[in-house]
């Protein structure tokens, strides 16, 4: 059990995109909750209290900005707004999920660059610093001039599957689209097994007639991407991987949003599990081999390290032990 | 019928909040609405594609910020931001309904000020110039430090009344609430009628005992307020004001919202006719004596002053002709 | 006699403005007023030397931005600059009397919004937060992204009227202008009172054929105003209330300039007593019945809770113990 | 007599600092000063109503910020906020006189930079470029990030001295103290002399013992500052050149401010004749030997030129013509 | 021959980066180069005078911040200062090559993220827009929040080995390191070729045991990647795919550093072809079978339409006539 | 011996502008210098790494930006970006030599102010206060809104001459051009001594025919400037002193860079002792009689009472004790 955190000058909320993951940030870091009522009206509006003192304060705000994400980035940036003008000391954002975050650049003429705007939202609304999880590009962390501290999630998974012993050459990590491929290649190294990519001859927008590059014949195929979304990635790649001759699928992904029919894709198809983090909280169907690993420790941990001015650094590295193989 | 506007400097453009109003805007103006694609993901997600040249072009946004007040207001911001990076020449926001105005002060400790963090928030993504109608607060104005011009509706209803005779002394002008006084002088100066003030005895939010100062027996009312929402103020001054001896109640306000069971509450009082403009788009359904007055000429008129570097102060002057009394 | 305060971290300085103002706000906190040599050379320029070291300290300066509103407004920016070079840690500004307050919106065509210039000029100048007292408009607290705390008057009144028996069904508290209604609620519910308000005909610019809306007739009537300046609005309004068959006059306002023949004015009505607070040091005459409530020890209780971090909120509630009636 | 100048995109205003200055740069530009309304109420507060519409239009403002400095900034700030609000297309601040730039760097511990904090407030209020003359350190253009334009005053004195025959080896050019010997040098080289300098063995401020470094025994002495403001510098410096041999003594400054006794002090000199332009309109007595050179053309070429986008760097070249000699 | 332009609002000046490719710029556009002045003294300081008026004109400035880099960013920001100071209407940067892009990221903990740094010096020295051609990464369009217009070089590759026959079945696309996978895909999408990649078992730093995901054998490989610096990784490129049995290896990068050995590394190994684009004016010894495809007219083109406001983005579409296969 | 700083929160780092006054300011001060690595790859472009945790910590970053100073300057803004974005609590710059600080105005038309430009990109990057050492002109402290120390060196050169009995009537300080009067005066005033001047009828850029201003016949001279940089300017005063008849003559500045052929200036002139500070890290040869100071416990000193919050004050008064006589 954690001791309650003696330091007074830290204070942390939760608004409504993900309280399950707060609750176990708060108690992981054995600081509680503080009290904010955010309230909507009927014409949609948002209207936020905070409810005790933050005045001099270092706050976190945990929020996931995932659906309904336009709402959660407004509930976000008002509160943000209260806290600066009650005179927080800093206002720290935890977006364990990053919504917009694949919108980083201009993919057609005339598209807007949606991460960079949230970024500067945030930062004009009074944001001091931003902790969050897997980003979609690294990159994003350059929207900002303010630190930020982008959580891997790839140790986690690493360990994970470690332990389960999927690891070495009778395995193979798989980047199931050609931009995937660094996260693949992080996997692959923490568990010292070979990678392939699902390629696709047309863009992502109208994209057919997948292929493998890579050879995953008898072996255990391990996808991973940053996202699992509409459920449609996994669901194409594992079709592709099983008819190369994988022996058995598995699927990991940072963030599961599971939109739409993502539950009836993947339940189709012959994976056996789908390993995710809790950084978002989907009201939709889950499929049904879903397990979570809770990044929860992880994040309490980065913001009583950043509270306390110790180093994030030792958090980003791979602390998988692979004696177990 | 309008001609063709001939200058190819400046385009219109509608977002999802109010396509009705913006048609008619575009009609008035002579302007056709450009093409802009602005999608929702399944993930909340919303992206647009503006589908034709914006470089070197004055863009004017047509986007009511009414429900959902935060889908639309990333609407805007995401159009803004397209709009800059496509090299627009300015982006004028042109916001019949300007959403979370009411929040324009911390009522209570440690609120938000929404209102200036959505100026905060235009401004920042890039907005050269504000457009809006009978703004809640006219202070706000104050939150931007770019141009914003606040066009004003009284002049629309002034006439509107005036054509059916409801002016002089037997007409009194009311405030539901007596923070509304400005407006409803504003009205009584246009018609010659006095003015009356329904006040609560405790704050609006728990607000009972409604009584009114001034007369308004034996006379014709107008209930006069900015936004008429839940239906709620108006259904209670109505009362009050029956009460208190008027002959015929009338009601006006300039954004009609009709939130939850506002048609209910309206439709059980004796008001003959609610009269608002087409500023809000509401999905509700809609009171039974309703009449709309259209906003939009005003606006495509401010619009075209605007572009031609006209002055647009003479939209401001009552234009109401009292001879036909 | 208050102790003085240990804190070494914290410096209180004054301005021009207002000294005795600033001399019992430094003995209530127990914060002696720092040394700070403020010249004005034959050019009008204004010369400021600190005189202590601010390195590292949060300061506190003093200035009541009353006539020459310029002047003090210079002083006070010149002073910022010279704290901000000189390196202390942060500047709050405390501005009993907030000057420009009132020009805070574009009341016609091409007009300035003056007050928000002034936050601006502030804020670049590098001030880090606002003390100020009943600001004309509390929409003006949204012209700042710093905080800023506006203190309230009406308890200060409140209590002081209830202290008298000024208070319940025989008292009326009367708006002398339709705009200040939300000031006369306010002192009202504190003193269970019903409330009236003076209306004209035409706008402020060129009023005339003022009349009272509610009813005054056999009770005591107490005008209430924020800025009691040249002393016409009370003098109309304490002729009007008269005439209405009020027993006793008395007024109040948060402000007292007494700009020009003001006294004389108020001298030649039948107000029995005009309160006003020292947040002015007015060198012009003053009204033969005038008292003065200091809002000294509340200024100085909100700068020790501001620098203590702890919340300024209690100081908005009203503390009138009304058991006297 | 000039054209009238028929593009109707630029306006030029001018303020209450030098009326006199404004009328003739109106005159010599062909362009008419616009209507603007600027009061002072009895609080000292500035209001302005621009009465022309600026909508889209190049607006110059003139304004001298002479004593009383702090009411001329605040004027001119309040101007361009009013000017920015009514969508000027771009607001040129014209300073013939740039008030408080003599305080341009921190002379002692913890003073301000008072010149800096002026080019800070100027910019944030709007101002897009700036027009001067003359400035007392040329780094002060560095305090902008803006254009600046500082048009010298030296050609116009070396022209007016050249057609006296006052230049060449009969004649010394004196700086009267040992900050300005570059502006000395400038005049020097126009009118082909030698210079000399008066030195003080202590700092300004307590300065005593004035002597001379370099020869003006039995030569005509040109004493040369940018301001002439108390008179004491040129009094003293008068009497030690006449001390060393000058057999004529003549005067130039750029600004004559003439406050306090400096008529009387330097009517009890032997200066012949003291030459300024017009860019300060002081409401002081003036020395009886006065001549003024008018600022006016240069100032209205200057507008026009940066109106037209023709280049402005002729007019710093000298355009004297020493054939006269 | 191309006609000279006759637009004279626009100029364009060549820095010393790459004085080569703005002279065919300037021709391709029919805009001569404008005169400056850049000298860089023996203490390294750079001195620019621009030597023709910029009033009011929108200045185009190229400058290719290639090797050496800090040189060559420092003669650009002092440029653009000197541009802005000059009152240009606007301040366009073309960057052929864009230097210290490929710093994107906090690869380890405590790493700056010097693009950003680049572009946040760039856009507050004053510049209002930047060309440039294959940017690194595109998510750096989205470090700056002016309109970037990133020209892409697949195009001109796609058109010139489309010419040659290189495109179909016979030929693969391979990437030489695991991160440049976009780009293959893209120009095997133009010459309809399926791709491989080159995979290390370490990161970048230390790798070693590259192997090929893909099938080569064969094929005529053509290695794509943005920049060539070293030489080194299409060294190691070449060796595994002649290991793996391609039958032709050409190797393509739109930018030639060829720092350093990278021309003997490149003689050493097998490859028929390195095409580049003349976007570095490398001063280094270039390897022997090198042909350049010029990005000037490509560049020229973009100058004019952003100049007419047309858009930019039919530049974009790949116009590869495949007939010839 | 100095003691360890016992304060953890301070670091001190070096970059590789000046290593040896980085190393003697981190002895003064008790202060190790921080890891870092800063290694420049082969196309010019820098890469750092803080190899130390900085979160939280005052950072102080030692960097004379001298030849070459692009690249000093780029390292330093680099390493300014990785400070920020590691938290450190604040970055302070201490510059012992302030590259491009002559460039402080627009000497000719369309120049830039590069000093200025140099001073945007310090505080855009994420400077909190710059620490230097006898800027060029003073009004260089006014680019800044951030604090700046100019520490002086003034009161070290009088220390130094005072113990060598080089003060009083017998020696004369001369200023070897018209523009560093000021700075003579100093040192004049600390050593009660007269001063002269070396004055040249052109301007800088082509001068020719110096001569002196003033006495220095039978005198002791020492030339004073602020910077040695290609030894001509005191190559030129010490023959035009030495023809006019000084008996012996010194020369001192306070930054020496020995730009060039200096060495050979100097030596071929007689100077008897050329006096410097150790503010630059000249890689060029050095003359004969090369005298150096060390700035470095000035400097240390700074450091500490900046972060102890202690007056900076007190390091500008001049400290000579003259009793020596």
């Amino acid at each position: 059990m954690v001791q309650p955190y003696s330091d007074k000058q830290i204070k942390l909320f939760s608004l409504n995109g993900n309280h399950a993951i707060a609750e176990k940030i708060s108690k992981a870091a054995g600081i509680p909750l503080g009290k904010v009522s955010s309230r909507q009206f009927s014409d949609g509006e948002i209207q936020i209290n905070i409810e005790e003192s933050v005045r001099g304060v270092d706050v976190y705000i945990i929020q996931s900005t995932s659906f309904p994400v336009n709402d959660h980035l407004w509930e976000l940036l008002i509160m943000v707004d209260a806290c600066v003008r009650a005179s927080a000391n800093s206002v720290t954002v935890v977006m364990p999920y990053f919504g917009y975050a694949r919108q980083d650049r201009t993919a057609a003429p005339r598209e807007p660059i949606t991460a960079k705007l949230v970024a500067n939202m945030l930062v004009k609304a009074g944001v001091s610093r931003v902790v969050t999880l897997d980003l979609h590009a690294v990159q994003v962390q350059g929207f900002f001039d303010i630190p930020v501290d982008n959580l891997f999630t790839v140790p986690l998974f690493a360990e994970y599957y470690a332990k389960k012993g999927l690891c070495g050459e009778n395995v193979v990590i798989v980047s199931p689209k050609n931009s995937g491929i660094k996260r693949a290649r992080g996997l692959a190294e923490s568990l010292n097994t070979p990678i392939a990519i699902i390629d696709y001859a047309q863009d992502d927008s109208e994209r057919s007639e997948g292929y493998i590059i890579g050879d995953v014949t008898g072996k255990k195929a391990i996808l991973i991407d940053d996202m699992l979304n509409t459920g449609r990635t996994f669901s194409e790649a594992a079709k592709i991987v099983k008819k190369n001759g994988a022996t058995e699928i598995y699927a990991v992904a940072s963030h599961g949003l599971f939109a739409g029919i993502a539950a009836d894709l993947l339940d189709a198809v012959p994976i056996k599990e789908i390993l995710v983090t809790d950084s978002v909280a989907s009201k939709e169907r889950l499929p049904k081999n879903i397990t979570f690993v809770s990044a929860s420790e992880l994040i309490a941990d980065a913001i009583i390290r950043i509270h306390e001015r110790r180093p994030v650094s030792p958090l980003f590295d791979a602390t998988v032990d692979l004696d177990i193989k």
